[in-house]
């Protein structure tokens, strides 16, 4: 795969620094570590603090969200890896406006180690508290019963917007975590994955697929999916995914639902309308009702192929934090 | 190159569909024409409409930007492939309050054959006067010479933008072509082309490359460049296409521009950044003030590889213009 770079070696600290001059009234570096990067926006004392982050790669996650309304500040990993604790704490020191910080991040054993030494260290040798949700809403990575061995994968997307809307809101640590943990609860993924995307220091794919062939359940670093076939018809696939997340969620008629249609990185526009349009048939039938839709590239994995769709199932406090007006570099809902 | 469609025929159809189902609040389709969408919001009597369109495999060009703060309208073409007059005059039809509509969009035999088409139908049949800015920033695609004669690519966005902002102030039609043409006079582009993307109806690639190969100055759909050769660093190729802009158009120390760093389709947000951050050491050496940067996918052609790099250079109105808010689909400014 032809890559736009220079040095891969430097690929990150190169993507960082473009994306810091690109939006400089958007977004800081800490002079203590590049890969801790802050919101340039003045933030309120006694406001709690929103820390997201994870590996490089899934652009716009996850710096992309940094921003009003969204996470105060990110720490940036390599490749598909998680950040080391240094940024982590970096950042927690940064935003800590006295009400604590809360960590959101995806369910991976890399990110679940540094997240949670840094967590360690910000309360022993900062005296912060922090508080911390996963994201788990991949529901092809683990069985119904092991939820909490679920991935994080495009519904990260729904549960920062919950979290980062709620400490606006001036909710408290633990009902920042409270509402985290409930997108978390009430959002559910499945993917599709059509073409692998290549490391950038090794020219090697991220998975193996033949070419007429898909793979259902597949993850965001190429972590094997659930089932291998042909390639079948948008319609069909969207039927399969929404099929999926609908066996493992309870969603009657009469709940109300936002949608998060997602490009992995090289797939147009133009498809993920043809999937939502499915999504939106099949969702109408069945009497759900769709309060907000996204269709886009929101959590990618470089040009990697295929889309995922989710569904986070809303209460009257979602609702109101998934309208909350967002502006960040990457995403910006008025 | 694996697609997520149903039937190539109906392609088109079901992404329009599929995005006015995503977007019921900002977007809506005619009724005398599925192919013309105009905004779901009340416009005020007296403002000239702003009506945009081309083929479709640009998204978010051109559907994705109608809304608060650019266009009223768009026409809606086949894949790569002009409108035809009539959902341009239903277009036309709906969004003039009055004040006339201005026609916005990239200079193409086929689209200035219907454009024109349609315009001429609205001030016969309709009495709706009609004014036209057409885009071309692509420098690669003519000489120097015949501005007129080159095609417009990725700064179609900075027209749209600036034209949108101008009849939101207020401006006349005349006044809102005079934006809408100094916006043109004032913006090149030059891209890059690394990969090709397929038709969905015959599944042939847009332009043949080697594994190792870029070609410089390609156009959007697949138009032949003007050198190819294998492919350079990121920074390399960020300095030939700022160096071929600046070789165009007079842009002095102490000037503002506006940057556009676009990606064709599968190129990751990583790779944009780091051209982003070779622009901005270029252009910072050379005094040139960026008043506003835009980096990502902005008008693309299905799934090609590569990017384009546009200068916008702004006055005081052009600066006012591309700082106005925008609301839409695909694209929202605060």
């Amino acid at each position: 795969m032809k890559k736009l770079i220079n040095d891969p070696r430097y690929i990150v600290e190169e993507m960082v620094e473009g994306y810091v001059k690109a939006h400089p009234n958007h977004i800081k570096q800490l002079p203590e570590n590049d890969r801790a990067l802050v919101t340039a926006r003045e933030t309120r004392e006694g406001k709690v603090g929103v820390l997201i982050g994870g590996g490089s790669g899934h652009e716009p996650g996850f710096m992309g969200y940094v921003g009003d309304g969204m996470a105060d500040g990110v720490a940036v990993g390599n490749i598909f890896a998680s950040p080391s604790p240094d940024p982590i704490l970096e950042v927690t020191k940064a935003i800590d406006k006295g009400a604590g910080v809360v960590y959101l991040y995806g369910n991976y054993a890399g990110d679940v180690m540094n997240f949670g030494m840094a967590a360690e260290m910000a309360d022993l040798e900062e005296d912060i508290q922090v508080g911390t949700a996963l994201a788990s809403d991949d529901v092809a990575s683990a069985p119904k019963e092991e939820k909490e061995k679920r991935r994080g994968i495009a519904g990260e997307f729904f549960i920062y917007k919950a979290a980062g809307a709620a400490a606006d809101f001036g909710y408290n640590l633990d009902d920042v975590v409270r509402v985290a943990k409930k997108a978390n609860e009430n959002t559910r993924s499945m993917g599709v994955g059509l073409s692998p995307c290549s490391l950038p220091q090794t020219g090697e794919p991220s998975f193996e697929i033949g070419d007429d062939e898909m793979e259902i359940g597949l993850g965001h670093h190429g972590e094997p999916g659930i089932e291998k076939g042909p390639i079948e018809s948008a319609d069909k696939v969207a039927d399969r995914l929404v099929h999926d997340i609908l066996a493992d969620i309870e969603i009657n008629s009469g709940d109300k639902v936002a949608v998060l249609v997602n490009g992995l990185g090289s797939t147009p526009r133009m498809e993920l309308y043809i999937v939502y349009r499915r999504v939106e048939q099949i969702l109408r039938e069945k009497g759900i009702e769709i309060y907000r839709s996204y269709v886009g590239d929101y959590i990618t994995s470089l040009e990697m192929g295929g889309c995922s769709v989710t569904l986070m199932k809303l209460d009257e406090e979602l609702e109101r934090a998934i309208d909350h007006p967002v502006d960040c570099p990457m995403f910006v809902q008025k």
